[in-house]
C-alpha cells in the first residue's frame, strides 16, 4: 500500500511502497484510513524535534490524528465490526495498568503512538487496537471528524476539567482562538454557562470566537490584561485556559486570574516562571492538560454529531502530503488541513 | 401599608392594614416589594398544612417568593444601598452556624422563612436580611424574577447538581414539564450537554419543553418506561430528575434509571419505596433536592440576565390576590402567577 | 481435579472429580486456589436464590472469593507471572466497554463471576483473566486474604466513597459490626478521621469493634437511635453506613442522619421505604453500593500489607466443605470460614 | 493594658500601655488573650517586608496566632459566650461576599488580619468577631494551641485538600519537617492511609517525623530525588506537599512527581520555574496553598482535642517578648514559641 514516510530527520517526507498491515493479536484492529489530520507536530517531527524522545526507527509511516472504516479485527475484539466508521484515539493503550485500571488511559504505562513512536496514518491503511476505535455516528464520516483526534481532543479535554468547576457567575478567559482554541470555545459553550472571555492577536481569529459562541472578544494588544481585570470587576477570572504557552502568554495569564482561580496549561513552549509567593497569597492552581481520554473523545464525538462542534477542513489527497505540510507551514490552511487516501 | 394574611386555617386571606416593618438589626433590610409569585404551598399554608410544622402564629403576611427596591438599610449592610432592585432568596440564616460556614447556608440551623415562619411579601414592604439580598441586573425587574425565588431556585440546584457530573454521552431524564421543569430544562441546557429527555403527561407541556431545548419529549402514556429504556440502548439514563414525586412517579423513575445513575428526588408526595437489593445491585445513588443556596440564586439570576432561563407570569394587583389563588387552584394559571402592590 | 459443585438446588453440595482448567484466551489465567472464602451467598445460591439472576447451569463449581498461585498465563498477561501470590477480583471484566473505560468497571456490561455464573474457587484451580488478579505483598499469603475478595472489597468500596467527604469534625454512623462491618470498621479508621459510632445488637460484636476502633459503641437495644441524636446534640450523623439493611435497620438509621447527611446501603433484605417529602425536606442522599473496583481490591490489599485491615479466620481443608458451611449456617464460624485446598 | 507594638520598621518592639479594645460592633468579641504564637512572620514584619503590602498604620500592635477566653460580646453574637475558651482564626472576615458565601472565606474581598493590618494579640486583650472564634474542647487550653492558628492551620488545609484525594495505594512526599511540616505529618497520618515520605535536611527533624507517623523518611542530601523515585518504582509519587519552597526545593520536588501528580505549594521564597512542556506531558497540577478556612480551623481543633495533633510549645511571659523572638531568629526554639499575658 502507499504510505507517506519519514526517511530522516531535516528532508522531505517520501510516499512509499510499504505492506498492509496484518491482524496478528486478539484486539488488534486494521483500519482503512479515510482521513488523516496534518499537524504541527509532524513538522517538528520532520525537524527531529521528537527523535530522542519516541525512539522511532527509521523509515516510518506518520500521521497521528486518524479515522476511517474497520477493515479486519482479531478474535477479541467486540465493540467494532468490518465495515464501522472509527476514529482512532491517538494512544493505543494496555488497559491493564493502574491509570488504564483506573480509567485515566492517557497515563498508560505501556502505551504506544501510532504516528509518533510507530506506524501512523499517512497511509492507506493502519494498525491500531481495539482500545483506541470510537464508532462514529451516522451522521458523520471520518474525514469530518479526524482532525480531532488528537488536538480537538486536548481542547476537549481542558474544556472539560475546566467546566465541571466552572458556575454560571463565573468568568473563563481562554487565550488563543486557533487550532484547538476554537474547538475549545464550542466545547465551553456545549458544556457550560460561564462567560467566555476569548484573547488573540488575530482580529479575524476573534471574529470566528465571536460567531462560536464567545461571549467577549479582546485583541491582545498589550491592554488585554487590563481589559480582562475591567471585565471581572477587577477581581481577574475563575479560570484561564491557554492554548498559546509561548511568547509571554502565561505571565499575561497569570495576572488575568482571579484568587482561587485555576490556570489551565495547554499550549507550550516557554517555561511557567511565577513566584511561589503570589502562587500562595492568591491560592491559585496551575492544571496541567495532556490529550484526552478514550471517554473524552466518545463524548467529543457526541458532540460533533450534534453539530454542537465542528471543524473546518482543507482536503488533500494523500499524494499532495507535501502541499499541505507546506501550506501548513507558510500559515495558509484555513481550519485544520486533512490528507484523505 | 396593606398586607394579605393568614387569619385562619380553612377560610380565606385578607387584605388588612399592618405597620410598615422597621429596620432594628445591623443587617436587616426593608424591601419594597416588587412582586410575589403565587404557589401552591400557599394553598397548603391555607389548609393547615404547614401549622405545625412552621409553628407560626396567626394572623401573619404571606408570600415566600419576593422581589423588590431595597427601601432601608441596617447599619452593617455592605453589599445593596437603597434603591437597589433585589430578589431574596427565601431563607434569612444566620452567617455563623457549622452549614452557613461551609457554604451550604440552606441548612442553617437558625434560618427564618419569611412567609412560612414569619412575615412575607404578599405586602407593600417585607422585612429581611443583607444575606437574603441578590442585586438584579439591570435588564431585570423584579416582576420577571420574583417567582424564581423559591421554585426556580430549587430547579436550578437540582439540575446544577446532576449538570456537575453529567457527560455529553450522557442522558438526563426530566420527569415533569410544569413549574419547576420548565425552569429544569432551561437550566440544563444552559449548563451542559447531556441529552435532555423530558417525560410528562401533558402533550401541551412537552410541546413547551421542545421550545425550551429537550432534545426528545415522552408522553407519560404508561410507555414512557420502556420508551425511556429503548431511547437508551436498553441501558436506561446517567440521572433522572424527578419534579413530580407522587403518582406513582418514582417507581417509574427508578425503572428508567441506568446502573450506578443517580435519582435526584425534588417533587414529593409519596414514599420513595424500592427494594434494598435493587439499589445494591444496580448501585444507584438517590440525591435529595431542597431549595438552592444564595450563590445558587446568583446563578440563576446570571442565566435570567442572559435570557437563558425566562418564566413566563401573569400578574396580578395585590388586591386580587383572591383571583390569583383561585386561577391557581382551578389550574388556570400559565406560568407562575404573581402578586404586585 | 477435585471441586466442590452445586449438583441441584436444595440438595448438598458435591465433591467431584472435573477437567483441569486450561487457558485458551490471551487474557487467561489459570490460579492454583491458595483458599476460598465461605460465603453466605453460597447458602443462598443451594436454596436457588440466585438460579434465576445468575443462569448458571448445573453442575457448576461454586466459591467467589479466591486467591492462590498463578498457574498458567495467556499469551497477552503481563502483569502477573506464573508463581505470582494473587487475589481475584470476583468479576472478569472486559476491559472494552464505557464502564470499563472509565474505571467503573463494576459495571461492566459484559463481566462474568466465577462462582456464580460460571466455575469458581471451591477447587485446585480456576480459570479467571489477567483484569481480575490483584499481586499480593510479599508478606501476605492467600489464605490470609481470600475472604476479602467480596465481602471485604464491598465494606473497603462504600467506606471509601464516605471516607472522602467525611471531615475531622463529623460523625460518621456504621450500623452491623460482622462480617462486612467488621472490615468497614477498620478501613474507615485507617483512611478517615471522622468519629465513628459502631451500632449493633451483640455486645461482643461491639466489643471487638472498640479494639478494632471504633470511637463509640451503642448497642441496639430500641435506644440506639436516641443514642446516636444524644452524641450529635441532636443533629444527626453526617453519614450511616448501613451494613444490615433488614428488620427495620433502615428506617431506624435515616433517623440518625444529619440534614444533607448520606446514607450509605451496603446490607439488603429490606426495601428502603421513605417518604419523599423527608429526603428533600432535610435534602439527605441514599448512596448504593455494590463490590469494588479493580483498584479498592488495590487498596484494600495495601491496608492489609501494613497491618491496617486484619481478618479473622477459620480455616477448613476443601474436602469438609460441608462442615464449613454447616458451621456458617449455625452461626459458629468466628471471622470468616475458608476453604483450603 | 500592656501590648507589644511596632513602633518603626529595623527597630525593636516596644511593650507600651494602651487603651483596652471595646465592644462597638454587633458581631464583635473582645478576647483576653491567653497565648500568642512568636512566628517567624513576625520578624519578618520588623524588617518591612510586610509595610506596604498590609498598609497598617504605625504604631500598631503585633501577634497573628491567638487563642484565649471571650471577654465581651456584641448583640449579635450568638455562637461564643463571655467566659468561653477560644481560638482565633487569623481574618476577620465580612460573610457577605461571594467568597464568604461560598464557604471559602479565606477570600474574603473584606477581611482584616490582626497582627498584620490592625491590632494583634501581643497583649492583654484583643478585638475580634464572632466569625473568627471557634470553641475550644473542655481537653485543650488556649496556650496548647494558640501557635496553631496560623501556621498549623496552613499545614491542615494543604493536607486536608491532598488528603481527599489520596487513595491507600498512593504515595505522599511532604518535603520540610518543621514548623508547618510537623503538624502537617500528624494531619496527613490522621486523615489519610497514603504512605507518608518525608523529605529534610535535618536528621533529628526525620527522627522527630518518623515519632509522629511518616512511613518513610529521606535525608535531603542530594541524592534524595533518586530516593523517592526508587520508593516508588520510578514512576514518583501522587502527591508533593512542599512546606520549603525555596532553596531548589520545588525544582526538586517536581521530579519526585508521578505522572498526573499534584504539586502542592504551602512554604514560599523562590519561584515555581517549570518548562510548560513538562507541565503538560506529564499533565502535572500545582496547588497554591493559603491559610485554611473557618471549617479547617474547627477540624484542627477536633484533631487536636483528640491528641491526634500535637503542638511542642516554649512559653514566655508576654514582656519577654525580645527573648522569644531573639531565641526564634536564632534558631534557639524547639517546636512553637509562644506568649502568655
Amino acid at each position: 500500500m502507499k504510505a507517506v514516510q519519514v526517511t530522516g530527520y531535516h528532508q522531505n517526507l517520501e510516499l512509499r511502497d510499504v505492506p498492509e498491515p496484518k491482524v496478528t493479536g486478539p484486539l488488534d484492529v486494521v483500519v482503512r484510513v479515510g482521513a488523516a489530520g496534518v499537524c504541527r507536530t509532524d513538522l517538528h517531527i520532520l525537524e527531529g524535534q521528537w527523535a530522542e524522545k519516541s525512539g522511532v526507527t527509521l523509515p516510518y509511516t506518520i500521521g497521528h490524528e486518524n479515522a476511517g472504516w474497520v477493515h479486519a479485527v482479531g478474535d477479541a475484539v467486540t465493540e467494532v465490526s468490518v465495515g464501522d466508521k472509527v476514529i482512532l484515539h491517538p494512544l493505543m493503550t494496555c488497559g491493564l495498568c493502574r491509570a488504564c485500571r483506573l480509567g485515566d488511559d492517557v497515563h498508560c504505562e505501556n502505551s504506544k503512538f501510532p504516528g509518533i513512536d510507530t506506524a501512523g496514518g499517512y497511509a492507506e491503511y493502519l494498525l491500531t487496537s481495539a482500545r483506541s476505535c470510537v464508532k462514529l455516528d451516522d451522521g458523520l464520516e471520518p474525514a469530518d471528524v479526524a482532525a480531532l483526534a488528537d488536538a480537538g481532543l486536548t481542547a476537549q479535554h481542558a474544556v472539560a476539567k475546566a467546566a465541571k468547576v466552572l458556575r454560571p457567575g463565573d468568568v473563563c478567559v481562554l487565550i488563543g482562538a486557533g487550532g484547538l482554541g476554537h474547538i475549545g470555545i464550542q466545547s465551553m459553550k456545549a458544556m457550560s454557562a460561564a462567560t467566555l472571555v476569548v484573547v488573540d492577536r488575530n482580529p479575524a481569529a476573534l471574529k470566528l470566537a465571536e460567531q462560536l459562541g464567545a461571549d467577549v472578544t479582546v485583541v491582545a494588544d498589550g491592554s488585554h490584561v487590563d481589559s480582562v481585570l475591567d471585565l471581572t470587576g477587577g477581581h481577574g477570572a475563575e479560570a484561564v485556559i491557554d492554548f498559546v504557552g509561548e511568547g509571554g502568554s502565561t505571565a499575561e495569564g497569570v495576572r488575568m486570574l482571579r484568587r482561587a482561580g485555576n490556570y489551565y496549561v495547554v499550549g507550550y513552549g516557554e517555561n511557567l516562571d511565577v513566584p511561589t509567593i503570589d502562587i500562595i497569597s492568591t491560592e491559585i492552581n496551575f492544571i496541567g492538560n495532556l490529550v484526552g481520554s478514550y471517554a473524552d473523545l466518545q463524548d467529543l464525538m457526541v458532540l460533533a454529531a450534534r453539530g454542537k462542534v465542528k471543524l473546518r477542513t482543507a482536503r488533500y489527497p494523500l499524494e499532495e502530503f507535501g502541499h499541505a505540510l507546506g501550506d501548513l507551514g507558510a500559515g495558509k490552511v484555513r481550519g485544520r488541513a486533512i490528507l484523505v487516501p
